[in-house]
Formats: structure tokens, sequence, C-alpha cells
């Protein structure tokens, strides 16, 4: 920090993403990042022909991405706000319709990023206790004095609510912005979006990171009333107008486009997901039910921090937290069976001793 | 704008970007853009294996490409920030440096942006008026009690102060940060970087969009002493910590290691711009003395706002800022000698009346 940084700032604690080593050495399972590549419309639109263009600025307005998107979701590209990634949007929703004036209410464990934000623009936060369960309690959420921030499913649980339950928090907060963060939407919950037409409150933000196969393109987009998105783009406008670069922008164009590529695999993570739950469960843990692309795990009697550290020295990266509520579980990306069959191993030696082979 | 955004925010009125037209039907002079390609090995950086791995995030903290980058400029990896285009940067300096807790100090002509980002971060900032024949007075920056932003070369004037000039404010002002903006610098103006070693209070920032073919990649970077870069990496790891995305490092790092390509076409736009700026004075302009890619002119006796209309008729686009002090004036980014040639004929025949040949 230097002398020269304003004083409100000084006690921030920023986010600690995950660890991204950049050679290459682990099985990645601590990020959620897709097992697969894009889809090969995507990887043929990365080309020395676009890489030429990169000389002109990109479109502010992301014509093209947004009409794509709109097609994707049934709602018009005046809905949708597009951005440098998720977190660009959540900070941005933090600032405009929260900031110093408004509180924010979000759950006790859940993206560790949403305090974050909050700090930084001097929002008023209030974390709600999930349930023992680690289930969200809607009536939590009702007629709050602010803004509310779901995660939808939550991270790091997994664990997602209805359609129905979250209609009936927007509708319980008609004067505040409900903001849902369906970031892990496509393997296997319902979606809001359908919601947005009807609730000028709502506002949902999505991301290309997790289910598109895009984290390394950073795009996220949120669907909402033409108020809100208005809201956004007065931020954007002030910040950084062509926040959407320009391959970016060609690579979610295709994606969006050849939807169906990322429907099935998403569906074959799913079923992955449901294979590897079992077989954590008959080895004696305790795994949150997951609609998305991870599973939170705990065993009982074994050390959280103990089982990253084994798993790490193994050559498996999964994500640790150290908040006293979760510091028993570990969260595990779903990657592709081949590396869930390594997984497995790996827990099996560290769990029972002696390695898989010599218990069979 | 919604009823749900908080009041703080509803004077706000955003930066207007220049018209990026999609349909690519004009020679387009209007936001600076580099006329040639980017260097070959950067189109060969941009390919299907590069896109197979954007379903991995980037590396948060750049590490290659700010070590490419130092190797360039002679300093430190860790004396480097590296954002999503500069103006990410310089709203983030904003926020930072000065904030409501303390004032800003910019010439009343300069990069229009820099009132919006004071705006948004309800910073107190004053427009010191430049001199008639539209220089910076340094003077004017000595002992202010607040952040000095300073474009160098100046936009929309294209006129450069020395590095001497540039010394004395930011010794002049200790205890405040001085943040020069070098977006146009490759074209014929003194860096600062060279003094970043001696002043903690110096932040040079940077931008790969003019000078290196890359404003469709958004990449800009900052170079200061590690205090000011670290106050920029707190606001970073607190708003979007995966702000530049796979393909721009890799494009960004492929640039910074073939410089000489740039180096040698950023002087070729310098000579096409001093043979542009003697036609232009020839047909009776006034043309600002540009260290630029751009030229600052005006026809005494003609409209800026005529002349940018009459342009646009004839396909070609320049800027036209509608701030009284230089409404008279056009901001004409630098092209091929091709792009000038078509240019200087379009004004011939506007000024002058009939076809350039009926002329001869």
């Amino acid at each position: 920090m230097s002398r020269f940084l304003i004083d409100r700032y000084a006690p921030l604690e920023p986010y600690t993403p995950g660890e991204q080593p950049q050679d290459m050495q682990y099985i990645k399972l601590n990020t959620n990042e897709f097992p697969y590549p894009p889809a090969p419309e995507v990887l043929a639109a990365v080309n020395a022909d676009a890489a030429a263009q990169l000389r002109l600025y990109c479109d502010p307005e992301c014509t093209v991405l947004r009409q794509a998107l709109g097609e994707n979701y049934g709602v018009p590209a005046a809905n949708i706000f597009t951005a440098n990634g998720s977190d660009d949007i959540l900070n941005f929703a933090f600032q405009a319709f929260a900031g110093a004036q408004k509180p924010a209410f979000f759950p006790d464990v859940t993206y560790g990023f949403y305090k974050v934000f909050g700090a930084l623009h001097g929002v008023d936060c209030t974390e709600l206790p999930l349930r023992d369960d680690f289930t969200v309690d809607p009536a939590d959420y009702y007629r709050r004095g602010g803004m509310v921030v779901l995660a939808n499913p939550n991270a790091p649980t997994g664990i997602a609510l209805t359609r129905d339950q979250i209609e009936r928090i927007v509708q319980e907060n008609p004067d505040q912005v409900v903001l849902i963060d369906e970031a892990y939407v496509d393997f296997g919950a319902e979606s809001c979006v359908p919601l947005t037409a009807r609730y000028d409150n709502l506002l949902v933000v999505m991301t290309y990171s997790k289910s598109r196969a895009l984290a390394g393109a950073r795009l996220g987009f949120a669907i909402g009333s033409r108020g809100l998105i208005e809201d956004l783009e007065r931020i954007k406008y002030s910040t950084n107008p062509y926040n959407v670069n320009r391959i970016t922008q060609a690579c979610g164009t295709a994606a969006a486009r050849f939807d169906g590529y990322y429907r099935s695999r998403c569906a074959e993570i799913a079923a992955t997901r449901d294979f590897t739950a079992a077989a954590l469960r008959e080895m004696g843990f305790r795994v949150l039910p997951s609609q998305t692309n991870f599973l939170f795990a705990e065993k009982p009697g074994m050390d959280g921090a103990e089982l990253y550290q084994a798993l790490r020295r193994r050559g498996i990266l999964v994500r640790h937290f150290t908040q006293p509520r979760i510091r028993q579980f570990n969260r595990i990306t779903v990657g592709t069976r081949g590396q869930m069959d390594v997984l497995l191993a790996a827990v099996k030696e560290i769990t029972e001793g002696g390695t898989p082979d010599e218990k069979r």
C-alpha cells in the first residue's frame, strides 16, 4: 500500500482467486472450469484474420453478441448487458444498486467476492446464515430493505432454490433489486430468466466461464428490465466502454449460436458428477446435493485442509476455504470421467491408507 | 434509468466513445487506431490451440506479459500493472488516489473521460485552461493539493510537454500522485517511464491500443513505484482479478517481444503525419504541432462541424468535439499514406469547391 491510497480503501481485503498455476502440471479441479474445449465453431473463430482486425476497437454495444444471446434466451437484446466476466457485473451492481446508500443481504456461505464488492463500495452487508443443512431459507430474504444477492445454485454448496422460491423472494422485495447469480445454472437448476419480463427488480447474472468453456475469454452478461440494464450501461460508459474485447465477442457469439454442443457436454458433466458423488459417499463422505459442476464434500473425522494438501501432493488441485463453518469441506470441480477416476483413487489412498490396488 | 439506481449516479454524464460503425464502409480516422495490422507474431498467437485453452482461467497476475513489458521498458515486472485497456487503469486511479477525499486537476481541453471518472467517484475536479496556443503551462500544476492528471502528448491537441517539464511537476507535488497518460507517446514525445524509479508519486499509464495495433484486444498498463502498483492491484482484486483475458495476454506478450515492427511503423506514421500537416497548412488550415498519430486542425472561417459532416458524407470519419473552445477543430487520425491522400482530396474538394481534378 502506498501513502497515496485514500483512507477508505486501506482496510479492504481483496478477493483471493483460486490458484491458477501456470505450469499445468496439476489435475485442476479447483476453479470450476469446463473440462472440454469450446465448440469447434469457437475454435474456428479464433484465427489470424480475427487477429488482424484487433487494430480496430471492438463494438462497445456488443450488438451481434447480444443478439445471439437474446435468441438463446428469448429476450430482446436491449434487455441484455455484457461485460468482462460476471465479476464485472456484480461489481457494477453493488455500486449502482447499493453503494453507501443501501444495505445488501446474502448468505454467510456463498461466493466470497460479494462481501469484497460490498466493502469496496461502502455497502452495509448482512450475511444471513444458511440452515444447518446448508440450504437457503427463502423467508430470510423477504421484505429486506436493500439489495438481495443470491447465487443460485449457491456456491460452494452446490444447492439450488427452485424458480418458484426465487419468484416469491422477488415479489416480497418489490422496491429492491434482487440479483440472482446463475453462474452454475446450466448443470441442472432452473433459470430465473423467464421471470425477468415480469419483474422490473430482478437481475439475472450469467457467465460463459463455467458452462461455455470460456473462463479465459472473460464473458459475463446480465438479463433484466430495460431500466436495470440502462443503469449498468451508465456505469460501464463511465468506466470502460470497450470492456468486452473483439475476440471475446466473436467467441461468445459462436458459442451462443452453437449452444447444443454445450448442452450435451453439460449433461455429461452432470452424469459424471452424480457418479462421483455416489463414489465419495460410498467412501464415507458427506456430499451436499449438487446441481452444479462441482461437489462440496467432507469426510467426518478428517480435516479438510489435510485432504486438500494430500491431494495437492498427488498433483490434484481442489479448493479449500478457511471460513470456520466450511473448513472441513473441499470443493471439487467435476472434470472428465478420467479425471474423476484419478481423483477417486487418490481420495481412497488418502482416506484408507495404502494404494487403491492394495485394497482391491 | 431505473428507480433502483442510487441517487449519486443519477446526474452522471457517461463518456461518449467515438463512432464505431460495424459495417466498415468508412475510412476510419476518428478513434486513432493503428492503420497497419499487428506484427506477424501476434497474428500467429491467435489460433485454435490458444482458443482451446480458453476453457481455463487466465493468469490473474499476467506474469509472462508483465515480464515481456518489463524487458522493453527496463523496469521490474513488480512495477507494472496490466488492465483491460488504459481506461480501466484511469478509472482505478481516480478511485484510489482521489475519490471523495481529494481533488484532481487536469486541463480544460484533454481526454474527455477524466471528468467522467471524476464524477463517478465523487472527485472534485478542476479543469485548468490551456494557454491560447493550446499548450499546457507546467506552472499551473505546481503545488496542487490533489492528483494531477496530464495526457502527454495531450489529446486532442497532440501537443507534448518535455520530460524535464513533467519532472518539475512531479517534484512540485511530492505528496500527490501525478498521473501521466502516455497513450500517444510512441509517435514522437519523450516517455516519463525513466523517472518512475526516482519518484514514488509518478504513475505512467500506457496502452497497446494506439501504437501496438491492439485497440480491439484491450490492453493497458501502468508503470510506477511498487506502492502505487500495489494500490491498483488492491482495487483490481476487489473488482475483477481476471481482467486481462488469455488471448490478450498472448497478443500483448508477442507484441512486446517483437517491438521493432511497431517502432518502424510508428516512424512511418509520424512521417505521414508531417506530410499531411504540411498539406493541410498549404490549404489554409491551422494545424497544431502534433507528436501523436492524429492532427488537430481548423480552417479559419469554416465551421468544424460542417467539415466533419462533409467528410462523413464522403465516407471519411474524423472526430469532432462540441466543447466550445475546440468546436472549430477536427481531430484526424493519421492513417496510411493512401488514406491521407483520399482525405486531402476530399478536404480540398470541400474547402475549395469542385473536385480536386478540376482545380489542377
